[in-house]
């Protein structure tokens, strides 16, 4: 077998980054929402959150005419999007806030851009379909994972496919985003490491992918770094600032890699344990993450050996110590590594390694090929 | 003497970040320009350019009604912006570009908050002044050395003073920044080194301020580091592109640098080589890097070395090899390191002392307290 090593991609190289106007950053920060609000002149204005962060809007210090979608589902679905599109019929907001974590963030994106438009969800389904600017967005995260925040795209479940609609648009790109680390304390352990692994997952992927670019790997290699350094930290003290505020910048800049690379096999082997067995998307990833670094070491040597040293780790591109390195770090965490401990049956796993090989728009830009062979012997190891 | 450490500041740290909506950058990306404009509708266009970069606005690829004002001239005066917002009050100009180097973009700045505001330059000099946005904004840099393309910072001279004037407002911040590396090709190599060099102090100096931010940090080692890597490269051959395109990236992330923390000593020092001696702002600051950097050695050890190592240069935080190691690296660059051969009179260094200790804005964020005579004491080394 060959392994052809990609070559590095020249620092001249094209690619566009997007990003809001403003990120007011750090603990404290969250009333700064309102006097943004305030000081350019918004008055109706329209927050977008979960059942939890509706109970605290109050911390955003907001003023005028404030409703409160209070209702996001997790993994939201077209009727939850259409509860949410009825309340800003009526209340025309000038302002839309996304309040919570990616779900409220990614329904505050469509609910700013949608009405009024003229366009139906359908019609805007795809690559910058969306025709034009609608309402001010502001995005205030309250869990460290997704990196929405500073993003254009947006999820949405079809409930009559499952599938999931993706919309992605410039003009739904925030204005200014507000992450203050207090707001993810009360997240829990468990939550912390999976969405920890997750935001780490997306750096990492997207530095070794066929896509990567020097200027993207800045911010990969960072979040990467920013995880190893302060993940341990906020899992083993849930009140630890510093530790929370680390988190949350590896969550950005997690965002920031997913919008010009996006990443690769780690996602797409781990998506049909959300899809078929509704494990959450977190905890598929740490526990699919050691197998395909692994996978991935022989035609990406250099950056598998970074990565670990990014994370604390010894430094290695062997395929047996990159994955007995990456495994135990996940599992320190408190991560879950055996699939057949998550319920799933043995006999998916074939239909599952179907379902991750046809996700071609991820595994192409990996650096190696991957057969359904190959990852249901990920799956098989995994069990 | 006691020398005290500063304590580094928490990732928790509020911080704000300003940034365009998006920034193109690459090689080839310079008409982009034109494809974005058409796309947003925008018909009456007012490009800002000094007369070299007049000359090829074709590169941007146009269309609609464009209009060039093709006069900035360097370090541009009040007279000079009033010719320009004479222009933009006639063309009524939907979407100002500015395309040049930095006096360019500052000026294309003010042209489109100005006209029809029903303010005065004088009535927004000072921060966040600007009452509200105007024209849509697009900036091209030509150079790499200001970063001006992605702050909110324009400087006008009052030519009945000679001060600068500081317009400083979020309105000014670019929709768009299009960075193509391959505009700055035919910069000659004695400007290079003096602007990469330039690029790289922002870094420096924000890396060492008391105002110093983590979250900055990373793009101020990361400048440092591309101007270690890419501008011997650069200057050695012009032709570079994927050098050039590292200074491109150096200079944005300087100005990365300049909004939140902002420069110290080094550049209050430099300051009166140029007001007082018409010394090129780059030449002014790489002649008093060494200085500066060793003088706050003793109380910034880690990240002085740090500096070093991030050049490629042996990493130390001792006063005479941390001054030895940059002075050598400034000269071999070709830059002129010596007062007198710039002739600078012996006899004004006292006044110049003075002035430079005048600049409390930059000088109270010096890690380490410096007095008259120790700016004095620099001068007289450097002469």
């Amino acid at each position: 077998m060959t392994i052809h090593t990609p070559v590095a991609t020249s620092l001249a190289t094209p690619i566009a980054l997007q990003r809001p106007h403003v990120i007011e950053f750090g603990a404290g920060t969250a009333p700064l929402a309102g006097r943004w609000a305030a000081g350019r002149g918004f008055r109706r204005i329209l927050v977008v959150a979960d059942a939890f962060n509706a109970g605290r809007v109050d911390v955003l210090g907001l003023e005028g005419e404030v409703t409160v979608f209070g209702t996001v589902k997790p993994e939201p679905d077209v009727p939850n999007l259409d509860e949410a599109l009825a309340l800003a019929a009526e209340v025309k907001p000038d302002l839309v806030i996304g309040f919570g974590g990616g779900s409220a963030m990614d329904l505050a994106k469509l609910v700013a851009v949608l009405p009024g438009s003229g366009q139906t969800l359908h019609e805007v389904v795809g690559p910058e379909k969306v025709a034009k600017k609608g309402a001010a967005l502001m995005q205030v995260p309250t869990t460290s994972g997704t990196g929405s925040e500073a993003g254009t795209r947006a999820l949405v479940t079809d409930p009559a496919t499952q599938n999931k609609l993706a919309v992605q648009s410039l003009f739904m790109l925030a204005d200014i985003a507000i992450i203050d680390p207090a707001l993810t304390l009360t997240v829990p352990s468990a939550v912390t490491a999976a969405t920890g692994v997750d935001a780490m997952a997306h750096c990492v992927e997207a530095f070794t992918s066929k896509k990567a670019h020097p200027l993207i790997d800045m911010y990969a290699l960072e979040g990467v770094r920013l995880v190893g350094r302060f993940l341990g930290r906020a899992i083993a003290d849930g009140s630890d600032i510093e530790a929370r505020a680390g988190l949350s910048l590896a969550s950005l800049y997690g965002g920031y890699c997913l919008g010009p690379v996006n990443t690769t096999s780690g996602h797409a082997v781990a998506y049909p344990l959300g899809t078929r067995h509704h494990i959450a998307h977190g905890a598929a990833n740490a526990l699919i993450f050691p197998h395909t670094l692994a996978y991935n070491a022989p035609v990406a040597p250099e950056k598998t050996a970074a990565i670990l040293a990014a994370l604390g780790l010894p430094a290695s591109s062997r395929q047996e110590e990159v994955f007995a390195s990456a495994h135990r770090y996940c599992a320190e965490l408190g991560c879950e590594m055996k699939l057949s401990a998550l319920k799933v049956p043995e006999d998916d796993l074939p239909v599952m390694a179907g379902e991750a090989h046809a996700i071609r728009r991820l595994l192409d830009n990996n650096p190696r090929d991957l057969s359904r062979d190959d990852i249901l012997a990920m799956y098989r190891a995994a069990y």
